[in-house]
């Protein structure tokens, strides 16, 4: 086995986020779940944007998210998703190019040639910091194994992927073929689970896939919970060491999160934080998490590089770093 | 004259804002001078973005900017400017509005019909906080005279224009076309000197404009030193109150403003605030004190008000408020 070339591979939805700070009553009247991601059409992403108010912008996608903030901790990154060639497809190409992150995956037709439109998420932050998401999937739907890089794959350390890609049925299948190359080539493979109402979607096929596939399990106590139907925390982590699951990192908001290595469990206390968007707190505790895994860090030290990202992008709107990372970690 | 049913419409070239975050290092290697707006062409705009880092995209444009931040402390505004019928344009008007400002400008043709496209300024944020902004007008130049309102300009208390117009030559007759009709049915006529280069470029016709037509005058320290070619803040009052402007709002950053009304100044100090980006903190401060002035407070409320609203902007990425403006000024 050759050493990889790349540290983490992501694969994921391809988003742009549209951002905006909205009252609760916003959420209420049109029937939206505080917290939640749920999957919209063109005409509820016309009318949920006309309802929205003044928004911001910026490059999303859950696995994107996590590769952006590696990257900006100095791992070597790689992305697979697919945006149209169009304006905010270029917006999303270009963050994650200048971020350093190699970024192969062929865009899909322009719109006005007939291609569907760079998929985007409309993302009401009520006055708590709680995102609750409406995703409108455009181009992602056309993501699918053929957009599965081989060479990257075998040459990735982990290939991390989100559980969102279970929800486009082209990407879950690319989603094993990506798994199945990286076990093939003795790498890790990691999974995120996203969003509790993603994994209910979609509970038998996740279930299959951490037991059978999965090397570092990334979930928040909700979607932990859901995975495994059960109603504690701690018979969640017992499921986990059941499992066999090499890693696990499991976060539980502002009480921290619990690391689970080789079935032994290490707590580890939340970084100080101003909430005001906790968009993209869970994608950045991954990339921390994987930044310091892949540098062989020990459990707990993986962890509180995870706090302390996820504490760098819920301190502002949107879920990509402000900051300075590096200087954050101390890695002058 | 009947009662306004606007309390401000506010004229601008309509931008949408690419923020990123940036080392001196980087203006320096592309010829920027730190703090200054700058016309590009499309080839040096695809050049810019290449070397930018990740950004954020935000609705910009100084006037619009301005209506944004006094809607949101509750006047009643519109405003003019012109977008394309694109992904960029449909952002722009969503912002305005969903922010309840009347905004009438027909779009120019979608770029794939041969119109040009919505124009976008590239916005470097130094460590500092500073902003350096490189604007690509596009379907801007195409406002002119036409785009004017008739109405909407007669019945505004105050036409508010961003002194950037003076760029695109056909908005610079359409600024004096809408001049003539506001000062024709009596209201009172804004203008922003926008930018201490800017003002170089046109002097002579800003200092035509603003001797007399301007009822009230908004300029930075540099932009008044520019203006009247003189060398101290005092030399400027001086000839601020020769010019016999009724109004002069003149900020100097972290050192407040000195507002002038019938030739009297008053300082005022500046609002607390930790600067992230300055972008917009000018046009917040007209938003704010435009805001005091049509209710009719006296001149150090208004230039108090100025300094609140500018401390909101520039204590987060992007011109546009964040927080809960009417809370911030007490309005309940």
């Amino acid at each position: 086995m050759t050493a990889p070339h790349l540290d983490i591979l992501g694969i994921g939805n391809a988003i742009v986020d549209v951002i905006s700070r909205a009252e609760p009553a916003l959420l209420a009247a049109r029937g939206l779940t505080p917290g939640e991601m749920r999957l919209i059409d063109t005409a509820e992403a016309g009318s949920l944007y006309d309802a929205m108010g003044p928004g911001i912008e910026s490059s999303g996608g859950s696995a994107a998210n996590t590769c952006a903030v590696a990257a900006a901790i100095g791992a070597r990154v790689g992305y697979l998703g697919k945006v149209a060639d169009d304006a905010l497809g270029t917006v999303f190409a270009h963050d994650l190019r200048v971020g350093g992150i190699h970024f192969p995956t062929a865009p899909a037709p322009n719109p006005a040639s007939g291609g569907l439109p760079t998929a985007r998420c409309l993302i009401l932050v009520t006055p708590d910091g709680q995102r609750t998401m409406s995703t409108y999937l455009g181009a992602c739907t056309t993501f699918g194994p053929a957009d599965i890089d081989e060479a990257g794959v075998r040459g990735a350390a982990v290939t991390y992927m989100e559980g969102y890609l279970f929800d486009p049925p082209a990407a879950q299948e690319a989603f094993r073929t990506a798994a199945a190359i990286a076990r093939d080539a003795g790498r890790e493979v990691a999974i995120s689970l996203s969003d509790a109402f993603c994994v209910g979607r979609h509970r038998a096929a996740f279930r299959d896939f951490v037991a059978k596939h999965a090397d570092i399990l990334f979930a928040n106590e909700d979607e932990v919970l859901s995975l495994y139907e059960v109603d504690s925390f701690e018979a969640a982590l017992e499921a986990v060491r059941r499992d066999g699951i090499k890693v696990a990192a499991l976060t539980r908001g502002g009480a921290g999160s619990v690391v689970v290595a080789d079935g032994q469990a290490h707590p580890v206390a939340a970084a100080p934080a101003t909430v005001v968007d906790t968009t993209g707190a869970g994608d950045a505790y991954a990339a921390g998490f994987l930044a310091a895994h892949v540098r062989g860090l020990p459990p707990a030290e993986r962890g509180r590089w995870g706090g302390i990202a996820a504490a760098e992008v819920i301190g502002h709107l949107g879920a990509r770093p402000q900051a300075d990372l590096k200087a954050l970690l101390g890695l002058g």
